[in-house]
């Protein structure tokens, strides 16, 4: 049985997990999120979580990023599989840390590639699938808190060209706070 | 010893890393290195490698996002174990994809900490620390391509409020190429 214990391996300065027998170093990196912004005629595509956690609440297609991949590939994968959705990314709107749990999120904007005949469906990790206008998106079942950092990155970035990235607001510059906020629908 | 095999755990869909004794998944999941490009005076901290690989050769300031900390921390961090400097950073000016080596680099601009005393100095990971203008750059002796395009950001960026960050140049949009490519310095 693999046999982890904490220590700092030589030439390091900080702990790691090693496999006490074989010296096996697990690095416990931060993770790289991707995920997007899919918008239509002003609405957006959103998912209603089939799996834990906060399953049955709503988010954007998002996922890992696995190896091989760039950050866009990547997000247009998790389009896919979350919302069989083909899409065209723009560019860069948000970039988020959630350091709490280890985890640097690159969020996009795009639009469906084929935006005169849409298509989504719901994958095997989404119960429902939708475009959302503003005031239609289910504020008060946002799945994580990022979302809503998303969507509210959406809305003040408007239609035109991207500019600087978007980051966590000011109320969370670093991305560790436990709470849900304030649904944004209700400001 | 650990016992690690390659299949796909039961509810995913691509092969991990698992002990086969133990269940352990090591997942092996692309990596953030953060890094900046700081400026001072029209020109930029440059360090050179005292470690493998490409020991002797020139990098900015630049290494792996540890658990815990956000972009601009973990880029902060570098910059001063790389080169004993205290940095205060603007923005992001470019997010890279190495996707053949499993990275995406988040580059920062960023100032010293106190533009008056600028204060820098070759850490345990740098043979020498130096400013460097354009055309001062030891462009030669380049350790990575990315430290080129970050380079070349930089000077497409000007001084300047950030914009959208560049990414990978079009001979190498998803960053699989081995090879070394024609110095920009000698554009």
């Amino acid at each position: 049985m693999a046999d982890f214990e904490r220590r700092i391996p030589e030439g390091d300065n900080r702990e790691r997990l090693v496999c006490a027998t074989c010296g096996f170093i697990a690095y416990e990196n931060p993770r790289i999120v991707v995920g997007s912004v899919v918008v239509h005629e002003g609405a957006v595509l959103m998912c209603r979580r089939a799996i834990d956690p906060r399953r049955g609440y709503w988010t954007l297609p998002a996922g890992y990023l696995e190896q091989g991949e760039t950050p866009e590939e990547g997000a247009a994968r998790e389009a896919m599989e979350e919302a069989q959705a083909g899409i065209a990314i723009d560019g860069i709107l948000a970039v988020f840390s959630i350091a709490r749990i280890g985890q640097v999120q690159v969020i996009f904007r795009a639009r469906f590639a084929d935006p005169a005949r849409p298509h989504f469906a719901a994958g095997p990790e989404s119960q429902e699938v939708g475009l959302y206008a503003w005031h239609e998106i289910p504020w008060d079942d946002i799945a994580f808190p990022s979302v809503r950092w998303a969507l509210d990155a959406w809305r003040q970035s408007g239609t035109g060209p991207l500019g600087a990235p978007f980051g966590n607001p000011a109320q969370d510059r670093r991305g560790v706070l436990r709470m849900p906020q304030a649904p944004s629908g209700a400001l």
